[in-house]
């Protein structure tokens, strides 16, 4: 008898590590994916801000599953599904399945106003993090040729929409850059000069923590240089800056060259497919509603899991799109295949554990929750550089990350502040 | 008095020695690159071949430069040359003189077939060797979803044209890649199964050095699977493949559908400003023949280095173009400019001092000529290797790099394998 097809679309954490742990089934596994690589998505924003370069932060997912022997990886886009056939459609080809896994995560999302993206940058690609990298360093290298001071002041200042964790990094990084890293580097401009604004909708930065991690967190920037501003929603964003609104409903304009967006996401467009082939059920941000087991309701052999699932917790409230959720889901959706395949007619649904958050700001600076427990300052920024470490793919990566790490903190360098790519040659 | 102006273009080999040689000079500088960073050529051929990241050969030129008090870095393009106002041309301003050194460097050439340069990857900057890189991947990754197994053969053979030190360094890593890090990373395809052509039209490889050299070198080339083809011309090369001419005229086809260019250089389009504005006489490839002092005949207050220039040793032969020449005239040049500043009326003109070759087939695998030393294997590896280590900029790649090699030689493994770019997401 043929053994038993497991098909995973996408490479992020939830289908990585759900095909890491079905290293021993006895099961013929296909990963599907656009890309060649895994990517630890939570450090793009030192590719962005030039700590870290690109070969750093993924690895091959033909490396790093190499010596598994009942998987194959597969460079491919999927378009469509036909769930009758048990097949997913690929560009060129399809590949059919008898347990198909959707981890095909998130994309940035601008909530009705499309036009806003191309003047302010995402950050979810290898290939948006170093066009930020470029539009950062380039801003510096203009202001240095500018004579006009209010055209100068222009280009020193750098709006991030979005005080989630990313964008909370992203703006603390940026403090760091203007303050330290290129303190020495200019000549006609001070970078210590450059505004750095971040902008939230909510009370306070970082709303998904606990509320003393906030202060903590707005604390630490303000140090770094950031003006954090919140509660103030954003109405325009344009080619020369960003217009807020207040809560009293009066506008100000910020005047910038630079502004990255870190404001929203939603589910992959994979999403649609399944509505339309499958008769799932999308949720808020295109998410697809699962069952407890996360297989698609009516079809017990499709399971979607991390970014792309929408999965409610005891209290109603969906758990959120993070790296913590789809691993623990990727590990889940694995056992009960196992389970299925001897037969279990009833394995426990899947059950999230909650370990923590945790955000950097700056050198030695981060906030954590662990649990009940939450911590700031240097201690908070060890474990955050523990667990990023511990997490990162391959071995050697791990190593170099490291030791890129131990001279930007005993340096203030950062040694990948290249600005390459066809725009590296044109002005802006 | 205002101080002495010293404007030098390009941030290559002779431009950065010559600058930082100016360090503690009484004389304001200005470094004018077209980008922001200084490339380390010779390890070029890594980046493309997945061993290292574009910001561990590169090194931010301002980063470099920053406690360099009279040195100012200007981000711009050369466009022209005002010779009698001694101000040099940008496409946004300009940049008077006192003193110019022109280290513009050198560009691909086709001989005449500019129609090859969409099919033949040429290896000079940072973005065409992560092309290079995402075409070499690209390839297997194809193969592996190909079923003719005549196309399958297409995909899988890649050809290197011109076999000088990065035409053999590039094929000699190709080897590496297909015979020991890919191993295992495929199902339907086997790696080792590629074949790897390295085409010269010379009658042996790396033809600049000495016989017994080029006979190891040659050697070392097939025990990695490599099969060099001397004394062939290549006549054509289009998007299936490469039609070569053997030297008894009788045509050969290779089908391939990887075709890597390292055979020609000529020099900077700025030579050609030089020889409009200036008077410069323009020798083979474009180079512009320079004064025994390295300045310019008619204009004293030019100096012309490194791969753009022409200058002849005592037997008549024009000094090579690479690195060690341009950073010895980067030094003479400081020299010369210091000495005139304290009016010295005469100093000896220029000589270069052939330190020797180095060239690397592969792991532990390496060629060196040193002065009338001529060493091979693992000897000559380690000296090529502390060379390069010795010379990149600054310390915090230099570290990095070491422990990436380390990692490489023990593991075969190379972390930078990732396909980014547009292309990533489309079908070649």
């Amino acid at each position: 008898m043929a053994r038993h097809r497991v098909v995973v679309l996408g490479g992020g954490f939830g289908g990585l590590y759900c095909v890491q742990a079905l290293r021993h089934a006895d099961v013929d596994v296909t990963l599907v994916d656009k890309r060649n690589f895994h990517l630890f998505q939570p450090l793009l924003y030192q590719v962005a801000t030039g700590s870290l370069s690109p070969g750093e932060i993924a690895s091959p997912l033909r490396s790093v599953l190499s010596r598994q022997r009942n998987t194959r990886v597969l460079l491919g886009e999927a378009v469509d599904l036909d769930p009758a056939r048990k097949a997913l459609i690929l560009t060129d080809g399809e590949v059919p399945y008898d347990t198909l896994i959707v981890a095909a995560g998130a994309r940035d999302a601008w909530f009705g106003h499309d036009d806003w993206e191309q003047h302010a940058a995402p950050l979810k690609t290898i290939e948006e993090a170093t066009r930020i990298r470029h539009r950062i360093l380039f801003a510096f290298e203009a202001a240095e040729r500018e004579h006009d001071p209010e055209a100068r002041r222009h280009w020193l200042t750098f709006i991030v929409v979005g005080a989630g964790p990313t964008g909370v990094e992203l703006a603390g990084a940026l403090g760091e850059i203007a303050n330290d890293t290129l303190k020495h580097d200019f000549r006609s401009i001070d970078p210590t000069q450059a505004r750095i604004l971040l902008v939230e909708g909510a009370s306070r930065v970082l709303p998904s923590y606990p509320e003393d991690l906030s202060k903590k967190a707005e604390a630490s920037l303000i140090r770094l240089g950031v003006r954090p501003y919140v509660g103030v929603k954003v109405v325009g964003i344009d080619e020369s800056g960003v217009t807020v609104e207040h809560g009293d409903h009066q506008t100000e304009r910020f005047p910038a060259r630079t502004v990255i967006w870190t404001a929203g996401v939603r589910a992959s467009e994979f999403g649609e497919i399944l509505a339309k082939r499958a008769d799932a059920k999308l949720e808020k941000g295109g998410r697809v509603a699962v069952s407890p087991d996360l297989s698609l309701p009516g079809h017990p052999e499709i399971f979607v899991i991390g970014d792309l699932a929408y999965y409610a917790d005891a209290q109603g409230r969906p758990l959120p799109g993070v790296a913590q959720v789809a691993m623990q889901q990727g590990s889940y959706v694995s056992r009960a295949i196992r389970l299925r395949l001897r037969s279990a007619q009833k394995y426990p649904p899947f059950r999230y554990h909650d370990r923590g958050d945790l955000a950097v700001i700056g050198r030695a600076a981060a906030v954590a929750r662990i649990g009940r427990l939450h911590l700031s300052g240097f201690l908070a920024w060890l474990i955050w550089l523990f667990v990023h470490l511990m997490y990162l793919v391959e071995f050697s990566n791990r190593l170099l990350v490291f030791v890129q790490w131990g001279f930007l903190y005993l340096t203030f360098n950062r040694g990948a502040r290249l600005i390459t790519g066809a725009e590296g040659r044109e002005k802006p």
